[in-house]
């Protein structure tokens, strides 16, 4: 049987790598020392528990039983400013439910962190590198805000590695995860059980103008840039009202004006638009109303209108018979007090959607908070989410 | 009399002091050796006119008659990337009218070029302390970009000084200046007789909300800083419609977004809001319009409001003698091809109001352009500028 404490106190254990900040921060990115500390530590409880360690070249760590079995697990490296749970979670939970099929002749079960989720090099490199995205020549060669190669920094982990691990031989994965978000928290439920992780659409959109004098050029001559974004925004709010759902989100984070001072009118805007949603013709549409709006504003006011590259990720949808057991599993601990929802993050069960059936399932995030110090879960509902995961695992046997 | 083609030689003979860039660009920072160079040359031609240079400690360099005397002039130094006109215009044709004034009987005429008026210390900074609106002292505390402070770099033209210049010898002070907007241009008229230069209110407004994942955060649940910031600019635009006039501005010129990430939803948003208006009252009524509007989106969104220090330079009404000088000197020589107008740009004259009777006068800026290599007037327009000073300096005799 599955051991709560145990499972918390392991939890509690692997933040001590790279602990820092206040809560229960930690600072613990791929590759770190903290990062292969850790991995050192969770390879012996894979031992303890009965698994085969094995390690790719990339710093993927799987604890394997033989046979075909399923794959649990996430990822234990962390954000520049992370919290203790994040992938962390994931993991340990793979771990204890792992020990306790292997104890009680449950399901066979194996166990994996991968690499570098939170992306230093990339998005999910180590996920999508064992997984064919990404060769591992290609991800060799990102580098980080440093300047720093991939390739140079996974030669401190390099004493570890043992070879690949073929994916052929998981019959599915399932990863447990913190919502990352405020759905469950502030509905006061449990546990969440993913239905999709959404797709992405990011690119940047430049309104070229004419950079003016403030004092001496009047409102009517103007060509400005700022004002050509914030109507953009004004009117794409309204149209997008009439095609997405309560689950599409579309935001502008990043805005950068020229020559951005205040006694200029800016002659150029560029900034992010990005858009997700769990439905692809809902992606699409969503791509047209902007792209309309943003050539109607440039139309009107003078603008030259321009498009960076366009980042698109497709939605996956979540395995039905993986679901269905983590469902059955969440009313079972939690009954009434749980919900199907989207994840509105990327996740390595995206990348692992290429080779194998896939499902997630959601605790709750405390005010919504994650990728920071404060990041935190109430003790309940981590074993609350520990205890659905066994049982859907055991359900699948 | 005025000699046109003089004027326009002199006035190529001065872009030469830091030529640069295309056109007839110039770069000839404040203190800079061709500012230095600039005034030495200008000097020559001061006491070549008749006149008996003096230069105060900041380096405003004066041409004088003897006794009670009208002040003509403007600055000859720079932007960073200036144009060849822009103050170089109205210290060279005060030079040629002096000069004819001189010889020809005509009304004493001294000639100004004020030192930093683009401000690479502070804003109009030689005419300042000249007004006594800024002491020595602290101007010699500012610095510049590169964190050079003024007090050194004066220094480099120290052996040009010969002491302080009382202002209660002059009767008025009149500028010939480009409109550095594109009303002239547009409309195909010579010549501005500036009413008024206006009032300016500056001041950096903070919207914090709440930074969170783009991804995981509805839309319903979000803080999102920059939705508040483009949702306080619509309603803005259509609050202040209606207590402007057609020469009121606005401008958004600087959006300082955090963390400024296509993928995180901003936090917080730090945004330039300034307004210019020749009526003090109206500048007001739009201050309270503003703060309303920030209030009430900030409000409804849930951010934190925050104001930074307001700047608030007043309007100068023009000096009505003067102006009716010009005014009828424009219609003899530009007869139905001027306008009356005010001045959207701050100038030296916004100081020297403090002390005796200004009035400026404008020629077109083609394409509305200034503050950069491309700047430029047609050759026909500066010598009806030069004109129309001419004939209004000798109607007041």
């Amino acid at each position: 049987m599955i051991e709560p404490a145990r499972f918390l106190s392991d939890l509690h254990t692997l933040r001590g790598f790279g602990a820092a900040g206040v809560g229960k921060g930690v600072v613990r990115p791929a590759y770190s020392q903290a990062d292969i500390a850790a991995r050192q530590w969770l390879a012996a409880q894979f031992r303890d528990a009965g698994l085969r360690v094995q390690m790719d070249a990339m710093g993927n760590l799987f604890g394997l039983r033989e046979g075909p079995s399923l794959l649990l697990g996430s990822h234990s490296d962390s954000q520049p400013e992370g919290g203790w749970l994040d992938g962390a979670l994931g993991v340990v939970a793979a771990l204890e439910v792992a020990r306790a099929c292997n104890a009680g002749g449950g399901p066979p079960v194996s166990v994996v962190s991968f690499q570098d989720e939170e992306g230093r090099f990339g998005v999910t490199t180590g996920s999508a590198v064992w997984s064919g995205q990404l060769s591992l020549e290609e991800a060799d060669a990102l580098t980080d805000h440093a300047g720093v190669a991939l390739g140079d920094a996974r030669a401190a982990m390099a004493q570890m590695v043992t070879g690949d691990i073929d994916p052929s031989r998981f019959t599915g994965f399932i990863e447990m995860h913190i919502e990352q978000g405020p759905t469950l928290d502030a509905s006061g439920e449990q546990i969440g059980v993913v239905t999709d992780i959404v797709g992405i659409r990011d690119m940047k959109i430049t309104f070229d103008g004419q950079q003016n004098h403030a004092g001496t050029t009047p409102m009517a001559l103007r060509r400005d840039a700022f004002q050509a974004v914030s109507s953009f925004n004004t009117l794409l709010n309204d149209r997008l009202r009439n095609v997405v759902t309560p689950q599409s989100v579309w935001t502008i984070g990043h805005v950068s004006l020229h020559p951005n001072a205040s006694s200029i009118v800016p002659g150029r805007a560029v900034f992010s638009m990005q858009w997700r949603d769990a439905d692809a013709a809902r992606l699409a549409r969503m791509e047209e109303i902007i792209r309309e709006t943003a050539a109607e504003v440039a139309s009107e006011r003078g603008m030259q209108l321009g498009y960076g590259p366009l980042l698109g990720l497709e939605p996956v949808q979540m395995d039905a018979r993986l679901q269905a057991a983590l469902c059955r599993a969440a009313e079972e601990v939690a009954p009434g007090r749980w919900r199907r929802m989207p994840s509105g993050a990327l996740h390595d069960a995206t990348n692992l959607s290429r080779l194998m059936p896939v499902a997630m399932l959601f605790v709750p995030s405390i005010g919504g908070i994650s990728h920071a110090f404060e990041e935190d879960t109430d003790e309940k509902d981590l074993a609350a989410g520990l205890d659905v995961l066994f049982r859907a695992v055991n359900s699948l046997k």
